[in-house]
């Protein structure tokens, strides 16, 4: 239970900064992917110890088939995600009571291929900084998964809105940035990188621990 | 004495750093929450073997219900945080003499929420990182202390002012940024979730050390 | 082989997050160097384990001289590169199809002068960080990599591109950020930076390992 | 004569990123802090176990007076210095030819305290996380020391020019940022910051080693 709680308080966090520092009147303009990395590094750090620190389905699906999360852990760290994931994105639009919000309109394909790409990418950071041998007892576990989201998010935020995370494009979706409509984008490709990151993984790293 | 003095210097050089890139002309603009974060990073990295490096009676009250600060430095811990978070407010008002400093009007439901909770993540943050015996020995302590507060001044800066932290608050009223009569937002709101954090980390946290 | 397709992917992403933050419209304006360093600190912490994280030409030939890569190794590194550097630079030019892009023109021997310089630091910090045995187990070599190429692409990105790596070249003018005619000007200048990085380490580090 | 070289190579680097950033046209506008902490952060985790990595006549004087630099060296390193900063500022005005330039106009007595107050807080963190005992074998030092000046630079960078380094100062001067009537006010104050931190050091940390 202890590590239900700590996705959800990690989860919630990294949404309600989301939120807050992208819609306008009083976001945080071009400096808003570096306050979405730096909490989601500051609550892998605090978190870790106690439930891994995934705040991402598709990673929570990535560490389960890559052997680091049980099985009985899975469904209650997703439901966890999306439940905080919700509950931020509705603390949000109390905070921007007013705040007029256009969502935005990917272009399909370009879109689950960004999103495809760039959670790949967090998930293959996740699995060799946090669960390979070779790295144990690393300090900059945190630093590396927080700032690849700030790589992704200023490559192609304004391609698919930047998410590489199921439960913040759910969050997306409560306070308007993407269209429901839309969900299935991120769903589909946010998990299907997260798989194609763990097969990697295995197939790259030859002794994972 | 030497703990005092500590928290003297690192809390000075906090609030002298937040007034001097908030106000204008001669701010940091939008870079401000940058240099805010990198000096309290900073000043955890350089004084943490001492004092601990709280630099915010929030903290102090929190890390004292942890258990891991004595009941003899509450008081004087707090008192040289207020006493630097004024003389450093002071030194901002001699360096900008003649700048328009117009205090932020808060509202006061969403202000206590923001404070709050980021002050709840900042605190979460400390225990986690600082004082888990699980995470003992590594680098990174401040830098996800320091970055939470990034986080929340870009997510809730211009909602309650982003103090996060009764001693800077009070160096914003003296610098005129807030005005007196909300000090109160701050001191009940930072308090709490201060205290909220001990509550969550003791219940998350199966061997605290 | 794991070990060139790690090459391929971080060099890979690392291309794809220069092109698409550069490039106009949509890009990550004065924010596109922090993208750029935080991508390579992350692929260098997530590939470092298994190739030693090169992602450079440059690199590749200074650590191979330096005695840390298997000659064998040296040629298909560079191929790997490379191959992922076009990759990338095709999937910007999909990303961006209707971006106007007007390559720039640099001035020959301050651009020469420039890409030196900054391989040549970017090379010494790598032999320095990840090579020497003074420095073993350390937890930033990423951190310091990623963010020598931050300042030098602040530093002189505007006088020769700021590339400080022929693969990254070959990708920039396969965007049509470089034109092909000047990119004899990265290779020579990054190769000779990288060797001279290594003549410079090799006469002031005494116990190299 | 290996540590002479690498105090020249640090600087160097400083002092040229420090120019490029904020001279116009080309300069890092209001990133150029990031880009000069960066550099400095970078230079020191490359060059510290070879020099120990001041770059700095304040630090390296600190330092001699904290016990922890041999007095034959304090001459040496203080030259290497002001001889790097010096060419890295001639380099500069190639690079730069042709731009306008107009040196700052310090007031005196803010600019003295602004100094001082920086460079003592410098010089407090260097001999904190590199030289204290209870913080060996750290991997945040660089972190730490380069990111101070960034504070330092967007806090008091309009009022002093943020040097917080003697040689820099000397580096500003040669490329007209600041008027050589005004080096005085760097010289003074920033060693007087040095040897305060000294003194600060030594009466607050119990067991330096």
């Amino acid at each position: 239970m202890q590590k239900y709680i700590v996705e959800f308080i990690g989860t919630f966090f990294l949404v309600l900064t989301i939120g807050m520092t992208v819609i306008d009147p009083g976001g945080a303009g071009a400096m808003a992917p570096l306050a979405i990395a730096s909490v989601l590094m500051v609550m892998v750090y605090a978190g870790g110890h106690v439930s891994g620190a995934h705040y991402n389905p598709a990673i929570t699906i990535a560490v389960f088939l890559r052997g680091k999360c049980p099985a009985k852990d899975v469904v209650p760290y997703i439901v966890a995600q999306c439940a905080a994931a919700a509950a931020a994105a509705g603390l949000v639009l109390y905070f921007k009571a007013g705040a007029t919000i256009a969502p935005m309109t990917p272009v399909v394909v370009p879109a689950l291929l960004a999103e495809f790409l760039f959670t790949f990418a967090l998930a293959y950071v996740v699995l060799n900084v946090a669960t390979a041998k070779a790295n144990a007892g690393n300090s900059h576990y945190g630093l590396a998964i927080g700032f690849i989201v700030l790589a992704g998010a200023y490559a192609v935020g304004s391609i698919s809105g930047g998410a590489f995370n199921p439960a913040v494009a759910i969050g997306l979706s409560v306070m308007g940035i993407l269209k429901w409509t839309d969900l299935w984008i991120h769903l589909v490709a946010d998990v299907a990188g997260g798989v194609a990151a763990v097969v990697a993984f295995k197939a790259l790293v030859k002794d994972p621990g």
